[in-house]
């Protein structure tokens, strides 16, 4: 799966402290990750996958975000 | 929610029959749904979203589809 | 094509203001297109539809857009 | 800019060989490129990223590739 999460409205075209929980989240969620410029890159099972989507695009709101675009893929082969 | 579900592999360029489960699961869904020529835009609870999509990226898989392409957008305000 | 365009940093989680010129240049650039919540879906070549994309995207640039995400999304069939 | 292109209704879950002319455009391209396994992360000008795409896309079709879905997703500060 790969997500890129951008707050939206946020006042500034920098979105890295807003996006910065992200990381936290991610190293504790237990799966393999990679960070690009463009998102972040994760394997896992779909269970563990859309878990952990939803878990990082909740976080990203706080007081001063109040919207949030979310762009998943899946490339999921069996 | 906008999402869009692509087989692939499937040895034919038009993939109608394939993702023909998803206008059966979006009818049974309970959830206001637009189907586009790109994909499909719901209205839900990030919940009911979450779980749908997984739903319907699921019943795409069959005997001859192996591998499914899924790409979601979500524009969350609160 | 499907083309989604936001402006990032805008200050306020209503962006219709900043893609509002996005009408403009659709009304006028002579392809059939429909605009839903999550994008707007245009049909033409694919010279037409890049030069239109990069249009789009300059267009929401101004002296309080410093940045902006595109998504596009082409299905071509030949 | 990110990039991911899929060809449809090829046969063949794996992709690898229709999406092997990719790496000779972005060898021969110019621009620096990064790879990943959801796409390819590319940077340049608006004006040498669009006409990459294009090439890129256009480079997938042929005689047994007639549908290419690509995914553009541009992340454009000034």
């Amino acid at each position: 799966m790969e997500i890129a999460i951008y707050p939206l409205g946020t006042g500034n075209s920098s979105i890295t402290k807003e996006v910065s929980s992200i990381f936290n989240v991610l190293e504790h969620c237990g799966l393999p990750y990679d960070i690009t410029v463009m998102g972040t890159i994760i394997e896992g099972t779909l269970d563990e996958l859309f878990a952990l989507a939803r878990t990082l695009h909740d976080n990203v709101f706080s007081d001063t975000v109040e919207r949030v675009l979310t762009v998943i893929k899946i490339d999921d082969r069996r």
